[in-house]
């Protein structure tokens, strides 16, 4: 089961390109994200994925970029090409964040093709925009420059510059191609001309331009772009959209001002992006209160309104979150741009605050709540997450998960969302501070702190999430005393530390060595990957008499195709008393199965005699049907081999 | 507890006016409804909200019609007023169900005031139509004629005639006033001459019109309008929506054809309307297979998506049935137009089957799908009915539980549906045969069944559904044998019969006294009212764990306003093994109030330092929190002194 360490040790002065941070080293946080190079992914688990995602799905977006319009979009609004605006209004940010995703790809190692797609590309969008620096090639075609910021509630202006930005710090950052960079600049100064007191104090009705101008302004230095997105985010919550004639301010969250926010509500990837862009501000602030109620909001939020997978938003209409415990997972909508958007805001409070249970957050929703919206293959995408799949269900739309997995969408926000997070992940992994290097997920590569003139490098081998075992070997070392810190994840039940000094037992949180540590040295950290059985709270009604299956980071479920027997899982019941047996599978690019015993609930009766199916309590029966095993597979991994039912809340005897 | 019985012995001889049945009795059907005049609720439990619904409701909604513009679009249509349409393309059918409503109502007893209301507004009516015999209101100011039956799909044209031949058959059978029968047969004429084989094949979005038809065929003889509904309803589920473009034909009801239709899906009104012509052309044409299918649907339907207070349609989106158990009780949508039509449908079934679980159904669904819609005072409604009010619910809609009832709605299609149905229920009661009467309902009244040149008529006194005594009274009878027939509620776990042959217990079903009856003579009918628990079938993911608690016919609900501790119905927590003490209130029209002990659970912890809410099983706590006793009503009558936290699902120990 434990994949072999690996043994390609990279080497970070021996790169012309880098990936970096989507947050910059130089924000004012607790821990630092590391700096360009300093992260690396080089095998394991998400390596795969990450390869995938750059031989394959880059390219195949790029083909996407081209079938649905997207391209052709910025082209016509040259004035290169014939024709009419194809696509929703915010299509031109499909291809900023396949462009963001591209820059982290070449940063983490360069390919010529790709580079020349990531120039075609970026040449496109720049011969679109408009002399001002106005862009948005949609708009453009379909309303004119007349029209422009007179829609703030739907027409996503500056969502899409949100997203451009975002793409051209990365670009610049990670291939040093400043082409895109200097189009948000021009935007910018644009922007500045139009926004501000006592000029335009519209609210858009997406939020996401504001945690790019803060990362703009961190890696420019313009401090008009700082300014701009508290603006923007002290804007909001005062009735501008309401104005515009919109009753639900709920969905934009635009209800409450920011900074009196108790609950997440409406749009779920509104109301994370706007978190996200709150954080920032409250960072380069310095707004410690701002930041407490951040924290709060956070912790009011996975106390409510999260699944067990970390997925985020349980209603249709409106994408949004529901009321406090509506959490059905029959209908969990749980949008995989949600799942990324709450890594994003979890990420930016983890730099802040350096609280470890934000890099919990992100390892469960990393596994549960992002990666189940990509196939195996890394080329279709789940924009809904659903937690239960029944038989007998029949689609009446496209992203309902009956209909499996999409190679893209209509509204295509989730896969290049994927792509780019795919792209970028080495950097959540760890960070830094003055006294050393923090490791908060557990995946094969380099992670470097650089501390003055010296670097704490530290190489990891690890069959994780699959296998608990994480070999640390220091590649590099200050002369003096480090701090090595290693996240002990909550849901470990015990957990084993060895290194030269013996062996020592570990609760859960981050700890930290903090000695003179050498390069060659070599540290185990052993976690308990535990299959475990896991309730929800007593509110959420959805869930009761029902128990959740985790091993390790992962999330299970039951998926019929793996099931030996007749019975379908929609009649699953299962002991969680009784041991749980493990088997590693070679299929599923290699998971480890979950043996469950249990029982199947006899069928229902569906005839025209069949009683009125809710019974005195009385008369029902108490035999729990025909003993049999249940099979388990991590979440992430369902409907790659057939769509067809699965649970992840699984009923329970005595639960 | 026990209302005393009614003295008031209305004989139907001395009234000129009188109820008829919204299916004809001349109907090829096992049971006959009652002849007009023959069925009469006079004083209990339903006439309490048929006065009101009578002396307020009526009125307020001829005002509201007049308010929304739904009199001025007809006006406006015939070229008396100036101005432009307003409301939805259907609004014309809130005027059809209102006036169907007043007919059934100065059909109970005249009433000038509503006898002048219904003149004018069928006059307005009338002047609205076109010389071909077109009527829209709201399409011909929109569209224009040039338009007409362009877009079947959404645009309801057959719709509102569907409403307009139901309103015209009940006034020419309640009050004997042919004029809105006369504009429906120029309509007939005119669709006629449009619709049919060879000329416009489409298929309406909304079925309606299909019973309608018939019962105008019923009416008039008009064999035509028969053929019509046949032509229309066979034309179903071939493509003809799908051909518009529209994608979802699921939603429309049109994803297969009537006869092939294993599930009802999509939108629950729509599937409910037309499942209803479909059981009428089954009747008409002695098609016992297709009664068959029907017979089956509704048993599929009660087996897996039916919620336990007989609410149909568990999604917001598209107003429509989930998957099999998918019936979530905290987004119940359970629309009251949709409860309606599934009385309407079951009453049809009920008919042409004599099958005594459907008057079952009727009897839940009236008190516990359709009531619930209606407040107290007769003049504000739900559209929607959740089962569950959590605390900290948000609104982002008009149509959410937290907002309470409403007056009306820009889709104002429940409250004069609502308003049709309470007074024309006398109509559900009771049925004929050729050998005598039968009583499906118990509600005070009279009932009279015609055999030949004699009668079987009887008097009901009662205190139901709050008591359990129903005292039946002989008013006239045949010379010979005659068969009286009462149902024993499925529910009922014993009854028992008291008449001058003495005493016998009888079990669920219909419960046949044959022999020679006679007048004065009195039998008594004791039902067991007494309090249960009941279970949803394990597929019902949603309500695992958790009881509902009914008593005689009607589900009951906690609401947080009858609770004396702090503690919120969220954390309620129940013992079902425990005796339910029963209180009688004054309050809301006098109820029984059920008391059951139980706990209130900790109230969740919600701070930056709580944990992970999902937590082991084997970490959970084995205590369920205080003790203490929670007060239940009936959840009709929820929402009629605050809106707060409600639930019909409690959370149960040991479930």
């Amino acid at each position: 089961m434990t994949s072999a360490p690996s043994t390609a040790t990279a080497s970070p002065t021996t790169r012309t390109a880098w990936t970096a941070p989507p947050v910059a080293p130089t924000a004012p946080v607790r821990l630092r994200p590391l700096a360009p190079g300093d992260a690396r992914i080089t095998g394991g688990f998400w390596s795969v994925r990450q390869q995938r995602n750059r031989s394959v799905a880059l390219r195949e977006g790029h083909a996407k970029l081209e079938e649905f319009g997207t391209l052709d979009n910025f082209r016509i609004a040259a004035g290169t090409r014939e024709g009419e605006a194809r696509g929703p209004i915010f299509q031109d940010s499909d291809a900023y964040k396949w462009l963001e995703a591209v820059a982290f790809e070449i940063g983490r190692e360069d390919d010529p093709e790709l580079r020349e797609m990531q120039e075609s590309v970026t040449a496109v969008i720049a011969s679109a925009q408009a002399e001002d620096g106005y862009l948005n090639s949609v708009h453009q075609l379909r309303h004119g420059l007349e029209e422009r910021y007179t829609n703030l509630a739907w027409n996503h202006e500056l969502y899409c510059y949100g997203h451009l930005f975002q793409a051209a710090v990365a670009q610049s950052r990670c291939t040093g191609d400043d082409a895109l960079l200097e189009v948000s600049l021009r935007a910018l100064d644009h922007l500045g001309s139009v926004f501000g007191p006592g000029r335009h104090e519209g609210v858009a009705g997406h939020p996401e331009i504001e945690m790019a101008l803060v990362e703009l302004y961190r890696h420019t230095g313009r401090r008009d772009a700082l300014d701009l997105a508290r603006f923007l985010l002290e804007r909001r919550g005062h009735g501008a959209i309401l104005a515009e004639g919109i009753r639900d301010a709920t969905y934009f969250s635009d209800r409450v001002p920011v900074r009196e926010a108790r609950t997440v509500e409406g749009h779920a990837v509104r109301a994370l992006y706007l978190a996200s862009g709150v954080a920032d501000l409250a960072i380069e602030d310095g707004d410690e209160e701002l930041l407490r109620r951040q924290e709060e909001l956070f912790a009011t939020m996975l106390a409510t309104k999260t699944y067990v997978t970390g997925g985020m938003g349980s209603r249709w209409e409106g994408e949004a979150y529901g009321d406090p415990y509506e959490l059905g997972p029959d209908r969990a909508y749980a949008e995989t741009c949600a799942g990324i958007a709450a890594v994003q805001w979890a990420w930016r409070l983890l730099l802040a605050t350096g609280r470890e249970q934000y890099a919990d957050f992100i390892e469960r929703a990393l596994y549960n709540a992002v990666l189940p919206g990509v196939s195996l293959s890394g080329t279709e995408y789940f924009y809904v997450n659903a937690l239960q799949l029944r038989s007998q269900a029949h689609a009446t739309t496209a992203t309902q998960a009956v209909n499996g997995r999409g190679a893209w969408f209509d509204c295509a926000c989730c896969p290049p969302n994927v792509m780019r997070t795919l792209a970028s992940l080495d950097q959540y992994a760890a960070t830094a501070d003055a006294e050393g290097l923090q490791l908060h997920q557990y995946a094969e590569g380099v992670w470097t702190a650089r501390l003055g003139e010296e670097a704490l490098s530290v190489e990891v081998a690890t069959g994780y999430p699959h296998a608990g075992q994480v070999r640390l070997r220091i590649l590099e070392a200050p002369a003096g005393e480090a701090a090595l810190s290693l996240r002990v994840p909550a849901w470990s039940a015990s957990a084993e530390l060895e290194d030269r000094e013996g062996t020592q037992q570990l609760g859960p949180g981050l700890h930290t060595i903090r000695r003179v540590l050498v390069a060659g040295e070599e540290l185990t950290l052993r976690l308990d990957l535990g299959a475990r059985f896991v309730g929800a709270p007593h509110r959420l009604d959805a869930s009761r008499g029902a128990v959740a299956l985790e091993r390790g980071p992962l999330v299970y479920a039951l998926e019929q195709v793996d099931q030996t027997g007749p019975a379908l899982v929609d009649d699953a019941l299962v002991d969680p008393a009784a041991p749980v047996a493990e088997h590693p599978l070679e299929d599923l690019d290699g998971v480890v199965a979950l043996d469950v015993a249990g029982w199947a609930s006899p069928a229902p009766q569906v005839d025209v005699d069949a009683p009125w199916p809710y019974r005195p309590v009385s008369a029902t029966a108490a035999v729990p049907g025909a003993p049999c095993t249940w099979r388990a597979i991590p979440y992430y991994a369902w409907a790659n081999r057939e769509v067809g039912p699965m649970r992840v809340w699984l009923p329970a005897a005595g639960a």
